[in-house]
């Protein structure tokens, strides 16, 4: 579904580091990268993993900046030996390294900061190619460094994560911006538990109507999550009957209504939004709680709510209950119900989520049953059957699902199915 | 801490996909792949992503096969146009592509038993580069190709995860392996909370034998869990006082023996034991049952044990008790040691851990209370400190500690400390 448009920019990320070709590390770092750039309008041309090997580093040096506008590199930076990245630059550009004191000074504060000794060899990550400009690193000891190379700019980048977001935040990213001119606008929904296929199909009016030529669309689907996600340029709204074209801003916005249109309510979030943290600000600001009774979920649903820090204003008590003694012993519901419907059923659903209810003290009870899997399904209910009820001020409502997948698929779409409930039950 | 000697072998990987170079999708396959090459003694010298474009896949192809005795590419063999793999192979070889009727025949054979229809499209996936030896792929729909180009071989891959992987262990390891010769002889230990510098220094006595010279080792953190992993070549055995060298599996072995003796109970698995399974496991096999409750860490203790397939033989309730009145109230800690002590105490720790066993009539009970952060911290109790308690047939054991870092990691160092205290006292 991507439509990239030749980027404006041609750019390319470089790592190095053995650990990132040996497969202990996942370098997120450029991944990351890739994605703010491509919000940009951006997309990176190649992204190259190189060893610390001062042949493959120096070679892949000469390749990288002989093509690119700007070659973003990371990693090399650090104290040991196996740090490259300086002394194959300078090597690169035929100068010297030398000492840039200011930054020397820098490391020395920070070590005095953390009471920590100086080596020598963090001495060395003062050390740049004579004429670079050196990047101030604040999240950290070693900082960057940019230099004039090949065909366009080398930006080099420590490899630690805090810091390379940091420095292409500050330093990277508002260079790009101002080189490709105008930032497009930017959208981003997120569905719930909406097949990419099925996502695509609805979305393919809006992405083949003419109006919408050159704006950029795109997908990332992390199940149960689906984010769908668009980049309108200035120069590119698109034919509108003669009359002016419209902001990038009111072009993504135009978009956004018709996409709001087409998914509704399967639209759980808008832009950084999230769904468990939404749904603790929904129910903090209505001065709520909810309290949870968890069957095949295993205790995912009160996991998720209290990742978010806060979530001890509105979550007090859940209760795990995976065996039928425990649903009726000390959960209480009716051994009668678990006799006549058995255990993964509407109305146990619903006593579960009007007992936690009540024991809570909470404005929502939340009862979830299913068969998450491998074993336990049966004809009539297989695995992935899942009920999940929310009980509030005005009566409990169920839903009851059957999920596709493994177990760990099921588990989690469940634990979303049940705080999704919760936030439509809780929004305004 | 990686040693890489230079490998016997030149392997390059090279991947082609938009959604790569986007960071709509991260590469997962090559992380994947580096990593078992790795345990073949083969170090990746480096890897490269590639945008879906005739012209930059054709310059990555010439680029890493001039260099390479073999380069593992993927992506670009499925039925669309932006579909460029063997097109450009064949361009690369200067050979025309030919229909391979066979896999035509296995391609229109998968559909009739999906019940689809073959599309035009799919065709196209049946012709290769004349004089390429076709892959057969029964994890999907594309084969792979393997052809000789540069200064060695190319194998295209499928970037669909399970026919990537299917098809790298049916085909390219093994090739991999015959051409190294040996394989190299490698073992595994999972350590619990041990800081990377820590587990560094103290292997370093091991590392810096010279009987290991040869010998790979290697970290992989996820905290809280440090992987630390060991290669043995046959021809790498070291000296021993003229005796004959030892072959690969005793030397690893030798290796696993000091490992052991430095790490002791820190180690909580070896090989591809996991944490949580290898609770479920020990319990099964004892026949006994634990109860869960659970303050701080919110429900992640009950999750990571459901998330096991046949957790529930050995799980039947949990409590998620996030508010002091619920400890006191649902949950039966006496209101008083509340008083006396705070809710983050051994006592209600204790106490946490020996009603919720009796409730559940479970023979382990476990209790968790602590400070996750990012608010809640006191001078005397700072955020990271925790209480975890295990109720047993033989008494209460209270493990206190004070984690650094932030809400996230406190909540996941606990959980893994709890069922940690239960692999330890269920083992044997």
């Amino acid at each position: 579904m991507t439509d990239p448009a030749p980027s404006p920019l041609h750019v390319e990320i470089l790592a190095t580091g053995d650990e990132l070709l040996t497969g202990q590390i996942v370098d997120t770092n450029s991944v990351w990268l890739m994605d703010r750039l491509w919000d940009l309008g951006v997309m990176a041309r190649r992204k190259t993993l190189v060893a610390d090997d001062r042949e493959d580093l120096a070679a892949a040096l000469r390749e990288t900046t002989s093509r690119s506008d700007l070659v973003v590199m990371s990693g090399g930076l650090g104290p040991t030996e196996d740090d490259l990245t300086a002394e194959v630059v300078a090597a690169a550009m035929g100068v010297p390294l030398e000492l840039h004191e200011p930054s020397l000074e820098a490391i020395r504060e920070r070590f005095r900061k953390l009471g920590r000794e100086m080596t020598p060899n963090n001495a060395k990550q003062a050390r740049f190619p004579r004429g670079a400009t050196v990047i101030p690193n604040r999240f950290g000891t070693a900082p960057g460094l940019l230099v004039r190379l090949g065909r366009g700019e080398l930006v080099a980048l420590p490899g630690v994560p805090v810091e390379y977001r940091g420095l292409s935040e500050e330093f990277v990213l508002p260079r790009v911006a101002a080189r490709v001119g105008a930032t497009p606008a930017f959208r981003l929904v997120k569905l719930f538990a909406v097949p990419e296929s099925h996502a695509d199909q609805a979305m393919r009016p809006i992405m083949d109507d003419p109006a919408n030529r050159g704006v950029r669309f795109g997908y990332r689907a992390h199940w149960p999550e689906i984010h769908v996600k668009w980049a309108a340029a200035p120069a590119s709204a698109g034919a509108t009957g003669g009359s002016a074209a419209p902001s990038a801003e009111l072009h993504a916005d135009r978009i956004l209504a018709q996409v709001r249109g087409i998914f509704g309510d399967a639209i759980f979030a808008e832009g950084k939004d999230e769904l468990a943290p939404l749904v603790v600000e929904q129910l903090t600001r209505r001065g709520e709680r909810v309290a949870l009774a968890e069957s095949c979920t295993g205790g995912l649903v009160a996991e998720l709510l209290t990742r978010v820090p806060g979530a001890s204003k509105v979550f007090d008590l859940g209760v795990v209950a995976y065996a039928d003694e425990v649903k009726s012993g000390v959960v209480g519901v009716a051994a009668g119900l678990l006799a006549a419907h058995g255990a993964v059923s509407e109305p146990v659903a619903r006593a579960l989520a009007e007992w936690i209810r009540r024991a809570g003290g909470a404005t929502w009870g939340i009862g979830i049953t299913g068969i998450a899997g491998p074993s336990g399904g049966t004809p009539e209910k297989p695995v992935g059957t899942v009920y999940v009820a929310l009980a509030g001020p005005s009566g409990t409502e169920v839903v009851h699902r059957v999920w596709r997948g493994d177990r760990d698929r099921v588990r989690k779409t469940t634990a979303y199915e049940a705080l999704d409930l919760l936030r439509r039950a809780t929004r305004g």
